[in-house]
C-alpha cells in the first residue's frame, strides 16, 4: 500500500523546515535582486516545443518533457530552463531599446536525471542582463552570484571563468562541419588528448597547436592569460576573447577577498548556447558546479531581435541544501473559547509578527516547523502571554 | 516571425509590475498562514498519474496533462490541483496523529481551460487542515479565506455554502448505481427540475421531495436552515448536515461585518472530492467563485490512512488581477566607475533597503518596476543621493 504512493525516481516533496528554509532563501534572493533594479518576470511552466528550445542545442531538448496540446494538436514542453524563456520575454514582448535587468524564480523539470544531480525537478533562481555588449554586464551578473552564495552561508567560493569564442577563434577561418565541432568541443571537455591530436592532424599547424595546448590551458587566472598569448593564434577573434577575459577576471578578482578565481579555456560545456565569457562557481561541499552563467548573445536573435545577454542561474532547493538550517520559530498556543478578549488579543499577536496556535480538537502542537514555547492565559479579564 | 513566439491557448506570462504584485500578494499570504501556525510544504509538479488522482474522481482526471516517464516507463501527470499531493504529504509522510495544518504555493496547469476562466496556468495558494473532524477546522479554514481574500484588497464577499452529504442523506436506505448519483448531482448543479422529476418518480415520496425540494433551498442562512429542516428526511446523516452547516454559520457570520453568506444546498460541485461542509467565495468583479474549498475526509484514506481534512485553495494570478496595482518602486541612479568610495555607498543604500541601478552602457533607465527619480552625485570626496 505504502509503495503505490512513492515518488517518481529523482523527484521528491519539500516538507515543513526544509521547504521554510526554500522560502526564506528565496525571498532573500529576489530582494537582492531587486536591490539591484532588476524586474520580476513568471513564464509559463509550458510553451510550444520550438519556442522553448530556440537557441538551445540538444542537451536541452533530451531533458525536456513533451506533451501533446489538446486545444492545438501542437506539442509542448514542459520547461527544463527558464533562460531562454526569460530571452524571449525580454526579446518579444518588453522590446525596449536599453538595457533591461530581469529575475525569476520558478520550477523547471527535467525528463532525465542531469549528471551529477540526483532530482529531476529544480527550483530554478536566475538573473539576466539584456542590451549591454560590454564587460560591466558580466560583471555585475557575477557579483550578484557572488552575493546570492554569500547569502545562502556560502563565502569561499571557487570561479572558473571560460569563454565560448576561443575555439571559433581557434578554428578562424577553417571549413569545419557542425558535426565535426561538436565532437572536437566533447573531446576538449574530456580533455581527451590522443583523439584530439587525431583532429589536429587535419588542421594548419597553427590551429593543431593551439588545439592542443587548449587542454592545458587552465589553472591560476594571470599564469593561463600569459600563457594563451603566447600558444594562441594572433587574430581579431582571440585577441577579443583574451582581452574580455583579462577585463573581467581583473574586475571580479575585486569583488571579494574570499573567491577563489580559475581560469580553464577547454571548459566549454553549454558552448551551444554561449556567447562569450562564461563561468561555474563551485563550493567545498558540491563537486558540480552549484550554479552557472554567462553570455548568450545569440539567442535574442532567433526571437528575431538580436541583444546581447548575460545572467547566471542557480537552483535554489540545492543552494538551500547546503545552507545552515534555520531554527524552529517560536509560537505561541491559545485555546479555542469564544472570548472576544481572546480573539482581538490573538489578531494583535499575529499582527505583531507573532504566531498563535488556536489549538482545535485532536491538536497535539506536534509540528516541524515551531516551537510551541509559550501560551495564551487568561489573568482576571485579560489575556497574557505566559512561558510554558 | 512573430507568431512563431506565441504562447499556447490560455497560456500567458507574467511580466514585470505585475509579478511583483503577485510575489508581494504570495508573501502576505504565506506570512498570515504562518501567523497562524501553518507549516509551509512544496509538493513536486510531477507525480505518477494514480497518486495524482487518488479519490478525486473524472473532472480531475480530464484537466491533468500526462506524460511518459522515460525512467519508469510509466504515466506521470503534471498537477492540476495541489491539495490530493499535500493529502499525500500528510497521510504518507508526516504520518501524525494529532492536528496538522498545512499550507503551499505553487504552479499547476489544466490540459483544458477551466469552464469561467481564460487560465490554463495558474499560481494555486492553499491552507489545509489535516486531523481535527469538528467544526473548528472548517471555521479556521473559511476564516483564512477571508483574511486572504482582505490582503488582497477584497473585503465585500459572498459566501456560498453547501454541504457534500445532503443528497447521501436524501438517497440513505436507497440502491442506486454510482452512475445514476452522478447524474442527479448534475441535474441539481443545473438545477434541471424537469428531468430531476423523472428520477424522482423511482424514489419513495419522502426522498423524492427532498430532491425536488433541493433545488429552491438557497437563500439566507437561516431561512434555508429553517426550511430544510421541515423537507428534508428526518434521518441521522441530514440531522448531522443541518447541525454542522448551523454551527458553521453561526461561526462565520462572526467573522467579519462586511461578509454576506447564504447557503445552496443543490451546489454541490465537487462533491466525488468533499465529504461535508463546503464553501464558494464570490467577490463583485468575477462572475465564478475566486476560491472553493470544504471537507474532504476521506482522501486520506485513500492513501492508506483515514484523516480529516479541511481546507481551501485560490489562484494567486486571479487574485492578484482583481488587488489593486502597487506603484512603481522609488530608485537611485550611481555610474558605473571603479571609485571604492561610490561601491561602499552603494552597498550600504542596498543593505538599507534601496533600489539603486548601477548604469551601465546601453542604459536607458526604461523599466515598468522602478521609478528612477533619484541619483548618486558626487560632493568633493562623498557621493550624496540627490533628486534628479
Amino acid at each position: 500500500m505504502m509503495n503505490r504512493w512513492l515518488l517518481p525516481e529523482d523527484i521528491a516533496d519539500v516538507l515543513p523546515a526544509e521547504a521554510r528554509k526554500v522560502e526564506t532563501l528565496r525571498r532573500a534572493m529576489l530582494d537582492l535582486y531587486q536591490s539591484y533594479g532588476y524586474e520580476l518576470v513568471a513564464p509559463p511552466l509550458l510553451e510550444f516545443l520550438d519556442s522553448l528550445l530556440t537557441g538551445t542545442g540538444s542537451d536541452l531538448n533530451l531533458q525536456t518533457f513533451k506533451l501533446v496540446d489538446q486545444l492545438s494538436g501542437r506539442t509542448l514542453g514542459l520547461r527544463a530552463d527558464m533562460t531562454p524563456q526569460v530571452a524571449r520575454i525580454d526579446a518579444h514582448l518588453l522590446n525596449r531599446e536599453g538595457v533591461t535587468r530581469l529575475c525569476y524564480a520558478g520550477s523547471v523539470a527535467h525528463a532525465r536525471t542531469p549528471v551529477g544531480s540526483s532530482a529531476r525537478e529544480e527550483l530554478q533562481l536566475g538573473a539576466e542582463i539584456y542590451g549591454c555588449a560590454t564587460w560591466e554586464a558580466d560583471v555585475e551578473a557575477i557579483s550578484l552570484l557572488l552575493k546570492t552564495l554569500s547569502l545562502a552561508g556560502l563565502n569561499k567560493v571557487h570561479l572558473d571563468l571560460s569563454h565560448a569564442g576561443v575555439l571559433v577563434g581557434i578554428l578562424d577561418g577553417q571549413d569545419i562541419a557542425k558535426e565535426d565541432i561538436a565532437a572536437i568541443y566533447s573531446l576538449l571537455q574530456s580533455k581527451d588528448r590522443p583523439r584530439l591530436a587525431l583532429w589536429a592532424k587535419c588542421l594548419p599547424t597553427e590551429s593543431a597547436d593551439a588545439l592542443m595546448a587548449l587542454t592545458e590551458l587552465n589553472g591560476s587566472c594571470s599564469d593561463v592569460l600569459a600563457q594563451a598569448k603566447q600558444v594562441l593564434p594572433k587574430n581579431k577573434l582571440i585577441d577579443e576573447v583574451l582581452s574580455q577575459l583579462t577585463k573581467i577576471f581583473t574586475a571580479a578578482s575585486l569583488l571579494s577577498e574570499e573567491l577563489e578565481l580559475s581560469i580553464d579555456l577547454a571548459d566549454l560545456r553549454g558552448y551551444q548556447y554561449h556567447s562569450g565569457v562564461m563561468f561555474a562557481a563551485y563550493v567545498d561541499s558540491l563537486p558540480q558546479p552549484i550554479a552557472r552563467g554567462g553570455r548568450y548573445d545569440h539567442v535574442g536573435q532567433a526571437f528575431g531581435r538580436s541583444r546581447p545577454a548575460t545572467g547566471f542561474s542557480i537552483d535554489l532547493l540545492t543552494l538551500a541544501s547546503l545552507s545552515p538550517a534555520i531554527g524552529r520559530k517560536s509560537a505561541i498556543v491559545a485555546p479555542w473559547i469564544n472570548d472576544v478578549e481572546l480573539l482581538m488579543k490573538i489578531s494583535d499577536l499575529r499582527h505583531g509578527g507573532e504566531v498563535v496556535i488556536q489549538a482545535m480538537s485532536g491538536d497535539t502542537l506536534q509540528t516541524a516547523e515551531y516551537l510551541c514555547d509559550r501560551e495564551l492565559v487568561r489573568q482576571g479579564s485579560l489575556w497574557e502571554v505566559k512561558k510554558k
